[in-house]
């Protein structure tokens, strides 16, 4: 005795839209005995139709707007990309009280509040594992596991483009455009590096984080974020000799200010991290999360942050579970943003920083430098110094501080006569001093 | 404008259950804001009201059974421990409709079906994603996340206290009883640390851990088992020489017979594990589990897996989902056995033997032991020979084969005259040769 089926529409047919559709078709009978209905493909929404896409031709379809509004179309897979159309069409959905799965981070770093309240509305579920670290489950542990815990921070690699490129520097000791240049060649860079590099990606990532781990809402306008297109082959050797790597971090964080507020932060830049931290040896396209929990202490999750098919396993589990929640009746866990708690400017987030620079070779150089630090309170944990063609390299690691106490110090050692040029300004993660 | 609340029993005050009633007590408005309604403890049954627990002690009850069946009570936390009395208490709750959440892996690992299909009859949820390692999210993320995907293996450290001991081990030299001793001495080992040392306690997270990646129901007498009692520090010590460490693992597995046939096998024993393997730099009383997907790759999922406040901490996250499902209406997913695979013997596994014996010192000796594994088609990867004492110490690390194949050749070589005695024989895990 089989069930009615349940109708999927799947909008898009990219790396990820493929796998779907093949997975979902190659591994129907066990669809159908996990959700309790088989699952079938009413349509698939491509931009143009044209050539064999390696689907049954009759589901193509370039008019997404009729497939998501179709009668007998249950639940909607969007892994299209791109802001403007999805979010027109995952609306289009949840008002009609169709479930949506959606692997689009850019979107919900905007528009999850709008889209959850959609989704409220008509009973309808939003899922968005894929979202966030490609199959490694983040998403729903964050939301299901931890929801009786108060999460502390979730630190993790969350962007497989500049993890290989930084990976592979530290590997070869090459410089950042010409590592870039080879992660384009090997396809783990778009041939438009900008979302990725500059740390865009991620930084939706975090909104998307913080928003689940503090009960927030947070967008990408909230995350403080900075690129790794000035890393270079320099910084990764200081990083080395200081027992240190560089990683693409992306940090949300649970602070309490000065005056004993309580605030968050999100924010998205390149660290040093020391090698003995877990998210040191995260190489390659692979992603980590660490997440911090006041009871569940620190936990990882580790696995492939990228790609069709890890991607489409994370939107198929929640396929399964929204298509479950349409045959049993009931509900995936709704947003949660009670908490609302105040985002804090980067200023008012301790940090601790790396500070390299060329300064001239003479006596009281290092005492002017220091005393820049001392000024704001800014205490010093590592100097080193060495020659350097003219003059010499000066290396200052601090202890924590206030980033505005220390972004205020280096502007103001740049403007010393003894400081030739700041060459790098990294922060220092995943240290507790 | 408040909602009902909705009334919790916690059954059992120890470790966890402190941790439980401190954590709902000091967090309620938390609580409250996730659930919808506020959560109130209705009462907390321990075998003896005596003295001050550190609770309300107007909520303390010696009488579970009637705790369970008040009608005030809509969810119950078990973490009692043991068998008998938590399954009848179970029972009673998920037949009145009350949904529980239980830490309890000995129960489930024998009863999981029955009490599942308790559940389904009257629509309660049965959560437990504090069975199997502690805080750190694998029931979740196996039964919901990877629910689109197809699972072929899960291996893991599930248990604290012996991997407390191997590491111990690993770092100091010392020999098994003596680092037992001084566990106990730490508390990482009970009085009678029967349970972890031998695996009992793994088999049962295997059982666990099994069923929901295989969609079977599993249980812990279909689980072979060794524990770690008969290793020695010498074993450790050639581990080291093979650049491996001992780890004990809980290993689920999809495998295909020489026939075609698809099954699956459940197993808990003391392994090499190569030391850059993931599992291997897991140290001390931490778990780690990791997770091979078709489509999702590798996935490895970190962090403590026992005491009080890591495992509260996945009670309640069970507890919200639960109370959530109360609240709105709904279900959390149900248990999933379409899949009825056979669990096939030990002796059919393809694994990887390490054999070390004490051997005469004489000619001919070598090609003797090694015609014992050519008999039986056991190809040897590696030879290692070395004197001692009155005779040769000789290792051998073989390729895969059937278990039965190599345990054979093992019973084959003790009865050799050259073998004095073979002196540890382990299997070899991590390695895909």
């Amino acid at each position: 005795m089989t069930s009615k089926p349940l109708g999927v529409a799947v909008l898009g047919l990219g790396n990820v839209g493929s796998e779907v559709v093949r997975i979902l078709t190659e591994n129907a009978a066990d669809f159908e005995a996990r959700v309790g209905a088989p699952l079938e493909i009413r349509g698939i929404a491509v931009r143009r139709i044209d050539g064999d896409r390696g689907v049954d031709a009759s589901l193509l379809t370039d008019d997404p707007a009729s497939l998501v509004e179709r009668e007998d179309v249950d639940l909607v897979v969007e892994v299209l990309g791109g802001i403007d159309v999805p979010r027109k069409l995952i609306f289009s959905a949840l008002e009609k009280g169709k479930s949506v799965v959606t692997a689009n981070k850019a979107l919900l770093a905007e528009y999850a509040g709008e889209l959850n309240d959609a989704a409220e509305k008509s009973r309808a579920d939003l899922y968005f594992e894929a979202a966030v670290a490609g199959a490694i489950p983040v998403v729903r542990p964050l939301m299901q596991s931890l929801a009786g815990d108060r999460v502390n921070k979730v630190a993790g690699i969350v962007n497989g483009t500049t993890n290989f490129i930084l990976s592979a520097m530290d590997d070869t000791g090459a410089d950042y455009a010409e590592t870039l240049a080879e992660a384009g060649r090997l396809g783990y860079a778009e041939a438009d590096p900008t979302a990725d590099v500059e740390g865009y990606d991620a930084a939706s990532k975090a909104a998307i984080l913080a928003s689940i781990a503090f009960h927030t809402r947070v967008t990408a306008g909230d995350v403080y974020r900075e690129g790794i297109s000035k890393i270079t082959g320099e910084d990764l050797q200081t990083a080395r000799s200081l027992d240190c790597t560089i990683k693409l971090l992306a940090i949300c964080e649970r602070i309490t200010t000065p005056k004993g507020k309580e605030r968050i932060s999100a924010r998205v830049y390149p660290a040093l991290v020391p090698r003995n931290h877990p998210l040191a040896t995260v190489n390659g396209a692979f992603n980590a999360v660490v997440v911090e929990a006041e009871a569940a202490g620190r936990l990882m999750f580790y696995g492939q942050g990228a790609g069709g098919s890890p991607t489409a396993s994370a939107v198929l589990g929640d396929l399964v579970m929204a298509a479950r929640n349409k045959f049993y009746g009931g509900r995936g866990p709704l947003e949660s943003k009670y908490a609302k708690l105040k985002v804090a400017p980067i200023g008012d987030i301790p940090t601790r920083y790396y500070v390299s620079m060329q300064v001239a070779d003479r006596p009281g150089v290092l005492a002017t430098v220091a005393a820049e630090f001392s000024k704001r309170d800014v205490s010093i944990s590592t100097v080193r110094q060495q020659d350097a063609g003219d003059g010499a390299r000066l290396v200052v690691v601090t202890h924590v501080a206030a980033d505005s106490a220390l972004s205020e110090t280096v502007s103001a050692l740049e403007k010393l006569d003894v400081v030739t040029s700041v060459a790098s300004v990294l922060r220092l993660e995943g240290t507790t001093e």
